[in-house]
């Protein structure tokens, strides 16, 4: 069976600091997954990029590949660059089944986990 | 005792689509802090901007407020913009303390949350 392949696609920035949760969370999704290959890519502003990481994992003999947006909305990033990258990419690996999920910030379970998050940080501050 | 203040801080795009889910969290966060003032600011693109918003706050009697910024990871928004923007305010309302917790996507529950939907994205996929 072909490698499952599993992008967490990020918008970038320029503090090196900013790649952290990503980070973290690119290695507790591959802990929970070890027969897929998970990896982390940028919309913009750090490397990999999109194209360079899926062309990477393809190489590898990944035939499947699930993209999810980690963006907090569905902003232009998410709703115009991601489709058209989507496209560049079935257009340049024609074998290769590319999925992808919705943004991981609409997702309900995230949105409860956040305001969790929001409701201690206001009671700390009391 | 005067009523607190949660200012959730977001970034703001040029699509109206993104404010969603931000508006899902600040209502989710209201609907658990019933005596506190919950109230959605965004850095760009949108309003209410911060300064514009903790000065309505302020008028209104709040005198306690806790900013959090709802950011994936720690960037230039969260490193400089947002501690630039508090110094202002804090010179701006003398009287009122304020308080800036961390970004909310570096919050291990939320990390968790966020794996979680990793692994189902992929699972779907198959």
């Amino acid at each position: 069976m072909p490698q499952r392949g599993l992008i967490l696609f990020a918008h970038g920035a320029r503090a090196a600091s900013w790649a952290a949760p990503f980070e973290r969370l690119r290695d507790m999704t591959q802990a929970r997954m070890p027969d897929a290959r998970v990896a982390l890519a940028f919309l913009e502003l750090m490397t990999p990029q999109l194209p360079e990481l899926a062309a990477q994992l393809v190489a590898d003999g990944v035939a499947q590949i699930t993209v999810v947006p980690v963006f907090l909305g569905q902003g232009g990033h998410v709703l115009r660059d991601l489709p058209l990258l989507l496209e560049q990419l079935r257009q340049e690996h024609p074998g290769v089944a590319f999925q992808v999920a919705g943004a991981v910030g609409e997702d309900p379970t995230v949105l409860a986990a956040m305001t969790d998050y929001c409701v201690n940080a206001a009671g700390d501050a009391a």
